[in-house]
């Protein structure tokens, strides 16, 4: 096995150690860098096909009508744009993410919206205001690798709850309350991706809605409700969001990252009213006030542009690259390898066989020109290293289709060299470590 | 005395009490809502010349460059400008950056630079590395209100160190060092705003500066050179920043929002390379990354106009406003009154005669259409009651010096009460609160 150490964390040059090693916060430990971070820089690289990242298909944004939204908006409202704006956030852009969540079923007021600097740091912002060390945070095996990043980040005890092809099971996140909290932990929250899941692809079913908000209220846990893909669902209308059905229970987690621009980062968070008014409080300690720029940005192309027809047309390119992604799933990989089939988002979770540690696979990936994430990355627990996230957001379908050829190609080297070595055959790679990775902008 | 809580604290309508007030973390106890927010609301009125806000006068930025700018950038690059980017921030941006410090004699490589979403954000994620509960921040006494925010909202100790009129007092810090260390408690860095002190208006003296990094090189003590006003002196270059003579034991911030825009809200640290990686990954865990957007449309005015020319312009006309709150505060203010002259930047503190207080007096003030920052925002431990901050920074010289009658018109209206009824004269304010205030944009 090879002991090479996580390259971020390696100075500089050999003279350049860390003189402040010693003078760290405790919840510093919680942060690490990612060893697989390195091969991504390799991934980069154009020859590489890329399943592993979460980067949006922004190629269909009308770029002349973003860019005279915003020059006219630079003309007529310059000097408020470019100025210190409200914690809270830029009162006509809450309005309008309160009609974005209208199509979720949801009944909201500007005044309990906070936007944030992209969802992620609303994410940051409620554990912020929540958790403390040794706090436990419930979330779905797998969950996303962002958040779990914030929440060891503030040194909280991730437990995760088993999903199945219906999401979040109800039986398990009651077991789990249980256990947790007969051994003396205390909740502080559910963090649950409801929508076509970030890693798995999955969607928690209607009739669940009610049961998982029924638990929650029960046993007094508070449900972060996070949704950024909810709009990009390839078949009907969206779904019902949790928040619909339970306002004083539930925090929502909303963003424009996924069906308008990740470069803005504008995203909000829906909370109850005391909840929100801490919200803003850690916001302002944060940042003092969110972007005016970007966000009034954002407005302007809400208001100017067919942004729901937008919508539309990215859900049909995403659905042929899923389409791309099913059909070179079906025609490469072995026959031993399961998957599940998107009916949203950005992702699909592939399930190795038995012995085959994804981890330990990705060096020879990417040598083979194919990047993808280990599933261990969306465990707080070094679950995961039999299972990978494909993405099929970024690529073209025909790319996603060679992409996946070359995977199968790595998998079955490596199924080969197990049957003929066994279990101890020598591997180059990385495995063997656990826990999650930091979050970077490529696994978003 | 008016027992009337904070309005920011009390629930929308009696009957929305907070469900989860057992529930925050312990750090959200440190997250209070300031008790002058209020009268701010109330300060914003056009009849209310506020002589509180820190909001720069961005009015002479030439709008027609910005948006067309922009505007290129989003035609040329709105692909990248769009879309996520480094944790770490813009490349391009990053050099620029480090041209922007080299006028202050700062010789720094665009690797160890990490933006961030306002200095606010780098003061956050500095404080978030660095600090375990009870750990000890040195701060100037006074200090930067929205800085003293972060260190309470993540549990620190702030010991404030005597300022004179050149500045920080190095025996003043030397003893602080020794006190702290005696008391058993562990010190993680000295925050210090060298130049144009907010809220103090008093710039460290170059033979100071020496002085104040060998103390804390003996004594092990990182330093946090906070700089956004650095470029905005009304005399002679820009002031050597302690960064360029010390590399590895600061942590320098600086800021585009008081020299070009705060809505684009774009500050960084320059930080020892083992720093910059631990920043990096919390501005990961923060954000993702700081808004491509914003970071591009920064690179962009900085690439297509004469900034170096645009400050010159604002420091013209800061000066201009420096000096009419300067005749304006010999012309109204009573004789026992004190302050400083300022050579830059937005801000002036004056001291009060002897009993008046300058949280109970505010709301006497606000009535009488004028505004300021009482000096307790400016302490964490309840000091300042005698002082205020001025700043000059936003409203016109004939405003400032309409503002500044007003003002001494409620002063010598309070002295006579006083007078009349000695110590005890009653009082209709917020009078006997301590501690600071939270931040707010209004106060940055």
């Amino acid at each position: 096995m090879d002991n090479t150490p996580a390259p971020r964390d390696t100075p500089r040059s050999g003279t350049r150690l860390d003189s402040y090693v010693d003078r760290y916060a405790a919840r510093t430990a919680g942060m690490t860098a990612s060893e697989i971070r390195a091969l991504f820089a390799v991934a980069s690289r154009p020859e590489v096909v890329s399943l592993a990242g979460g980067m949006p298909n922004i190629s269909g944004l009308p770029l002349d009508v973003v860019g005279n939204a915003i020059g006219d908006l630079i003309a007529a409202n310059g000097p408020v744009a470019l100025q210190y704006g409200s914690g809270q956030g830029d009162p006509r852009l809450r309005e309008q993410i309160c009609e974005v969540m209208r199509l979720e079923g949801i009944d909201a007021h500007p005044d309990d919206v906070v936007v944030t600097v992209g969802s992620q740091q609303a994410v940051d912002l409620v554990t912020r205001i929540f958790c403390d060390p040794g706090d436990v945070v419930l979330c779905e095996a797998p969950s996303y690798v962002g958040a779990l990043g914030v929440f060891k980040s503030f040194q909280c005890d991730v437990v995760h709850i088993e999903m199945d092809a219906d999401g979040l099971v109800p039986e398990a996140l009651e077991q789990a309350i249980t256990t947790v909290r007969a051994a003396g932990k205390t909740i502080k929250f559910l963090y649950t991706i409801p929508n076509f899941h970030n890693p798995a692809g999955i969607t928690l079913a209607p009739e669940r809605r009610p049961q998982v908000l029924e638990i929650c209220r029960r046993h007094d846990i508070l449900v972060l409700e996070d949704n950024p893909y909810g709009l990009l669902g390839f078949d009907g209308d969206p779904k019902r969001a949790l928040r619909a059905d339970e306002a004083e229970g539930v925090i929502y987690l909303g963003s424009f990252s996924k069906t308008f621009s990740p470069g803005m980062r504008v995203g909000w968070a829906l909370a109850p009213h005391a909840v929100r008014e801490k919200l803003v409080l850690a916001q302002e300690s944060a940042t003092l006030c969110p972007p005016s720029f970007s966000q009034m940005a954002v407005s302007a192309y809400l208001t100017t542009h067919d942004w729901q027809g937008q919508i539309k047309q990215m859900r049909e390119m995403y659905r042929e690259r899923r389409d791309a992604m099913m059909d070179a799933l079906r025609d490469y990989m072995p026959a031993s390898c399961a998957w599940n089939e998107p009916d949203g988002g950005f992702f699909v979770w592939v399930t190795l066989p038995p012995g085959i540690d994804a981890k330990a696979m990705l060096p020879r990936a990417v040598t083979a020109r194919v990047a993808y994430v280990p599933g261990t990355a969306f465990f707080a627990d070094g679950f995961g290293s039999g299972s990978m996230r494909l993405s099929f957001c970024y690529p073209t379908p025909e790319r996603i289709r060679e992409g996946v050829r070359r995977l199968a190609g790595v998998l079955e080297a490596e199924m080969e060299l197990r049957e003929t070595f066994g279990a101890g055959a020598p591997t180059r790679g990385l495995e063997g470590r656990s826990g999650y990775d930091a979050p970077s902008s490529d696994l978003s």
